[in-house]
């Protein structure tokens, strides 16, 4: 199970700096992971995430600390998504961290939903507070009494702001880095509009924008489509989502979700607005997020045995250049060779950058690149330079070719992108291989002992749900339904809901989650 | 008092809400501030935040929304230092927002300088925490741990990181939105050396670029100078600051400082390396932070009795475009050339809008956007149209002038970099006939009294501050040192300490300040 930390991972700062000492010496007297991603997935996710120097694990249980290698990442999909929101003219702000307790509390289910995971902050210095004060789990509260004050007039409509931020929910339930975590980084946008058309259509244009995060950032294939009432926000009227699945474990994930809030907070809150027939109004609403745990999905899709394995769209160092000296070698061309292929590299937007460490070896460097997850490395020895080449390794698929010197920045360009493009079909096969349609209760459930990623026809019906989460519901974790995808295949008339055996509505996926 | 919150800012967000209708009806029936800067400094400056929509007070005291056209001057200085860093091979990451107390209370001096202000989370949804946790009021305890895990040889070092966060310090003294808050925005960097040297030099390197956010960004002068031992940062081996001055209350601020933290926390987070003869040394470290006060600050310096001043470098939207349509006249005309002029602008990287609202006047217009302290308006009617020109207007000094269609581009980018360096130099002449040189107690007081920037010979000894803050303390707040200029003036042999009578050992900025 991916949910278990690594033995001893929730020691004190004390315990983390003795367990790097190990590390160190493990670092110097061979490289690789002790687990492997097909014999115990879990083990091997918490292992990956470190020795990529991707987390630290922290002294609190369910915080980690996202190092440069990790954060750089966050950062260029962080730069894709605000220019893209940006053009479509929605702002950034910056609402407090914290909620007074009468504000989170104004709507019924959405409090009901997050209450349970709420951290509250009660002493300042060693003073009570007169109020206990809540951590934002997100901003719907913290923020819709301000679009109340400034949405007037259909003017000033639509409104539509996005917050870069950390949020807080204290879930019990196994703390797994990037993917479930007590404190984790996410953009929110928050928007209000006169109509519920023009909310409608940014729902999914926001979505499409996860799509592209996920596909062509991450390499990861999604599937688009709506949630169940059971599954969908708490006090939201629809929630889309683009769904990942980790065929290892059999489980689907949320990647991210893009909700149409409907009337339901524009009530509580009283964002109203005079339309143009000066009538009173209220407005419709949307919030949408995506998270760090984009980086997790990513590593559980396409890490291996041999440590993490980055797409280079997303690689803070897509190229990494390595001296192969050998005795006798004319040393210092070769380390100007590497000096100058990463110039070159550079200079043409590449991002390369060479290991010219003495104290290790060229085969300890390209075990230790091959842990982070670089998507290409190059080797240049003395018979390289020689032949004014270089040798390329690509990390997806391990294939090595040589490049001439003088076509270097072409070539490399090439295989970057067919790297990218391979990481995204095979992680497509793979998902698309999972995929099982069944009809039937016991199709279902034998498709569930295969880990199989579940379509199915369903009536639809809340309790046929709930009855599903209860029959499944054992030491694996109950199933439910993933999304309801937006590409339907045909549902030919008489088909029946593979639970309830009542007439079918649409196709589902079902699945266990994380 | 600039302190001072605006009367019933901390109403509940209901509160809020019906606040915003009483202002709604004031922004139809007319604009301005109903305080002045000259006379109710703190009022006004409460007032234009809130009107200049920068900020909005919140139902928790001393926690501020920052709206859309505060974060957008954020942002831009944020991309600033953001690329610098990078240059210098800094690396950002993400630490947890919570610290355990154990943690926390490691580095003794450091922990009373922030003991009084911690918040802390002792429940999660109705359980109690185990163990309270701390929300970071600074990021020291929390990395240092993991430096010294990573860093084992020399060639990990140096070791250069920076974080882009919120962070809460509980103070209970006057909350003013951006100069005093008890959540703010910042950077931190977090740096380990080999040696002295190398640290040192970072200290400078830094603390030049928050010499340019403030006097290239912002247009504010700054004096760059060393804190004195008991303004220092707690825990630190010395503190170098730029520090700012707002003559309305004949104030310092802090604007941003740049930490040499010594080996004081290598020592209590044994963060210890292998040098290159072999031998284990200590690593020597720096931290520096400049957090969302930048805003304020530039607020306090430029803004007037119409509402903020923004320098064109850091405004969201440069050049404001507003037709003026006659009766009879071309309307049609006037709103195309208004939508030309933007695209034409924004085409060439001026940030311009038009405000084509047909529900405000021209003249309401002109003062909303001389509120939100746009560096320039365009205005076109028929006269322009038929001359082929724009009238263009500066805030920074009211001067009006015509500008012909076809050098538009190029006018208008001048006038932008004429405001930019007005603004600058205007404050710096008000700083600067601010700074009265004092010899002794008498002539101390009397400059204190006239709210003036004093500078004065200082024995440096850490006694002789407490007793001058001792001795001035009382309504206004007692006064203390700013600091120790770099550009030191000459100190002819014999010169004694204007507190003390001590021979004295250097000049100082004295003051009170923020």
């Amino acid at each position: 199970m991916a949910g278990k930390e690594a033995k001893g991972a929730d020691g004190g700062a004390k315990g983390g700096s003795n367990k790097g000492k190990k590390k160190e010496v493990k670092k110097e007297t061979g490289l690789g992971l002790t687990n492997k991603k097909d014999e115990n997935f879990g083990e091997w996710y918490s292992e990956v995430v470190v020795s990529g120097e991707m987390i630290e694990y922290y002294d609190i249980s369910g915080c980690y600390v996202l190092r440069p290698w990790a954060m750089s990442i966050w950062e260029i999909m962080q730069e894709f998504f605000d220019a893209e929101i940006k053009k479509m003219k929605i702002k950034n702000c910056y609402f407090p961290l914290f909620v007074s307790p009468g504000v989170l509390e104004k709507e019924k289910d959405h409090v009901e939903g997050f209450a349970p995971e709420v951290a509250w902050v009660t002493k300042s210095g060693k003073s009570d507070l007169e109020v206990p004060i809540a951590i934002r789990p997100t901003s719907e509260t913290v923020m819709y009494p301000y679009y109340s004050k400034w949405i007037r007039g259909h003017r000033d409509l639509p409104l539509r702001l996005n917050q870069w931020c950390n949020v807080v929910r204290w879930e019990f339930s196994n703390p797994t880095p990037f993917i479930r975590s007590r404190e984790f980084l996410w953009q929110e946008g928050h928007t209000a509009f006169a109509t519920k058309e023009e909310a409608d259509a940014e729902v999914l244009d926001i979505l499409e924008l996860y799509r592209r995060i996920y596909e062509e950032f991450l390499a990861v294939p999604v599937i688009k489509g709506k949630k169940s009432e059971l599954e969908k926000f708490a006090g939201g009227l629809y929630t889309t989502t683009v769904e990942a699945f980790i065929p290892n474990t059999g489980r689907g994930i949320q990647g991210a979700t893009s909700h149409c809030l409907g009337q339901n907070f524009a009530k509580m809150f009283e964002i109203n607005f005079e339309n143009e027939k000066g009538e009173k109004a209220m407005v419709w609403q949307n919030s949408w997020a995506y998270t760090t745990r984009t980086i997790g999905v990513m590593i559980m899709v396409h890490g291996d045995d041999k440590g993490l394995v980055l797409p280079p769209k997303v690689a803070a160092t897509q190229v990494i250049v390595i001296p192969v000296p050998y005795k006798d070698a004319d040393t210092q061309g070769i380390l100007d060779a590497c000096a100058a292929t990463v110039k070159t590299l550079s200079e043409s937007g590449i991002r390369a950058e060479a290991d010219f460490r003495d104290n290790y070896s060229p085969g300890w460097k390209y075990s230790h690149w091959e842990m982070k997850g670089i998507p290409l490395r190059i080797e240049i020895g003395p018979k390289d330079l020689a032949n004014k080449q270089v040798r390329v390794v690509r990390r997806d698929n391990s294939a090595k070719s040589d490049i001439p010197m003088d076509s270097l920045v072409e070539k490399v360009r090439e295989v970057l992108d067919e790297i990218q493009q391979n990481l995204f079909s095979v992680a497509k096969q793979k998902k698309e291989a999972c995929i099982k349609v069944v009809k039937t209760w016991e199709e279902f459930l034998e498709a569930l002992s295969q880990k199989k990623l579940i379509l199915a026809p369903w009536c639809d019906e809340e309790e046929v749900e709930k009855s599903v989460k209860e029959r499944t519901k054992g030491e694996m974790g109950a199933v439910k339904t993933l999304c309801s995808p937006f590409d339907q295949p045909e549902l030919p008339e008489g088909t029946l809901c593979f639970a309830s055996g009542k007439p079918a509505k649409k196709w589902s996926y079902w699945g266990r989650s994380y």
